[in-house]
């Protein structure tokens, strides 16, 4: 029912130059001996709530059944926001109730639960750091095996963000956006086969920014070098790249820029 | 007595982009299979060791005791200065003697060795990366369960560069500095609870810069948004922060500028 | 004969900032749950192959023999590229063939597998992330213990970049290149002891950029402050450094950059 992997997974809008990621480790060492860490990220861009749950979206199951992963990406700590734990897809998430672990409370038969049990927090809060006190000992206690239902009270209105898809806006037409820009410069975005029927099968044209593109190419290298360049990425969605360079630089796009489909 | 948690700690200004880290664990892994490490940080400034203590300080209580704390950040490498093991607070350190473990020196009842025992060393000592060749396999000895007392002789004078409180200029006033900022452009500062009586039961002005803050917030979220505030961080002192921005930035501060704090 | 330490290793240019590197772990995780990762650097430049094959060639001895070492600098992901595995000097590599590899291939005794097993593989196989879909899972399988033969069929015609090493131009002359550049602007070089007889027992004049150095300092703290001087580095070969500052600054010079050696 509850299996446990022993992993704790961490994604976070901390970056790596202070020591809040080395800190959390430090608590869960303590409660939680045996227990494996694995960053999955720490460069979320500061407070940027809806890139870390996209991120989010695309790394937890990767990881075996039975992992805790834990997502600090809090602006409103310290306030009223409450502190969640999810139980979905046979995973576990714990995290601000802010909208970061959307794609576990959406997930079809998601439970949530507000954290309360003040024994899976650290005994002095902080109101700046709950990464320490709060996220870091609660995915101790369920790394441990502790059961999912002590960590408070079910409840059924955590922040959600919505699916996160694109919109269609016409008998071919499509409206997605870029989800995430990667260390190469790729532009990510939201469009998926799933959400986009004949995405992969027919014929396509991309625009954004100053850029038409027109069909999917097979593979990053398939580009002359400059050229703009679409292709299913490995996140399942449409990615728009250059072959040697940067799409984010040549086409002068930032996160959340609209993104066309038109399936011809 | 000695007792040892297994888990082996991290803390450089090496940054990640080289290869020193990964090689540190490759040494550790080889000669002691069975140590975690875990990185508290390699983002240290470049050569800066008194932020590298600074952080250190606020880092090694959260580990479980028996952990070895590594630290190297250390610009007179190859050059006299000594190897350094402390004891200290039923945790290790292990670094060089150039103030970096100052907190660890300086605490009550700390033993400290200067690191002469050839067998905790690689048999090449290279003049430019002890963290390597010294600290890493003296770490490595230690968590494995080696004596304290076998790193070599007692040492009585290595290096401390104060208790790093802030001071006192009148009856009430005190003037402390920026001992860190965080990521978040957050100014972090010595002024404690601790070393300051009344600092958060009292009103008080904290200026810094040009700012003159009024009162402690109680967190991150109650200002409104650019305007500066002051708050207890979770490291226990005075931090100074803006809403949805930075406090470096806003306020122009860097590393040990000062902040004087006056209770009403 | 085939020894596993347990140890994974990862380098890559994925940088920490995505999830690649996250998700490579996660990979790790489900198929070994056993197996250890240990980050070398993912901060390669990216697409810079020679520069991986470079920082990888100083990092594997480091690390216990039957380590296997993941590589993925891989500008040609989902070409016809291969991914191959290489068996040499008691560890393993699992990377593409485009010379990432070329100081295991090179290495005497070496063996070279394609790598074409489907299950050492995932399920399904995107034509961007082969860290995720091929390196990993095949680093998984060869860490618990896969015989390294089930990999693939032999290849010996693997990309090689050659040896590395500093050219000979007269008989007191060598000429060799910046082969790295630390955090610290250190440049280091190909110019060693191996390469170059009496590099150590005998007077030198190094020239690079618009700067002469006249012979070997004991450690960085050895110049004054702002001179460049040269040094043998904990890799073994010769470094220009300056003290409290960057070499890389002071001469003007990037990777690649030409340095030669006068024998006097």
């Amino acid at each position: 029912m509850e299996s446990r992997s022993g992993i704790i997974t961490l994604l976070t809008d901390f970056g790596l130059a202070d020591n809040f990621v080395g800190v959390m480790k430090g608590v869960i060492a303590s409660l939680a001996p045996q227990a494996r860490v694995v960053d999955v990220t720490h460069g979320i861009g500061p407070q940027q709530v809806k890139q870390g749950r996209w991120v989010l979206g695309q790394s937890w199951r990767w990881f075996p059944k039975g992992t805790v992963h834990v997502a600090v990406v809090d602006p409103g700590v310290g306030s009223e926001r409450r502190a969640i734990a999810v139980q979905a897809q046979g995973h576990f998430f714990v995290g601000p109730d802010n909208g970061l672990l959307s794609d576990a409370v959406g997930s079809s038969g998601a439970k949530v639960r507000e954290i309360t049990n003040r024994t899976w927090m650290l005994k002095e809060i902080s109101a700046t750091f709950h990464g320490r006190d709060v996220f870091a000992p609660a995915a101790a206690r369920l790394a441990s095996g502790a059961r999912f239902a002590l960590a408070g009270k079910l409840v059924n209105n955590a922040a959600w963000l919505g699916a996160g898809g694109p919109t269609r806006t016409g008998k071919r037409f499509w409206v997605g956006e870029v989800v995430h820009i990667d260390r190469f410069g790729n532009l990510i975005t939201n469009l998926t086969s799933g959400a986009i029927p004949d995405l992969e099968s027919r014929p396509a044209i991309f625009r954004a920014g100053f850029g038409d593109v027109a069909g999917l190419s097979p593979h990053y290298g398939a580009g002359r070098p400059g050229e703009v360049i679409a292709l299913i990425g490995s996140h399942g969605g449409v990615e728009l790249a250059v072959n040697g360079g940067s799409a984010a630089r040549v086409l002068g796009l930032a996160m959340g820029a609209p993104v066309e489909v038109e399936i011809l």
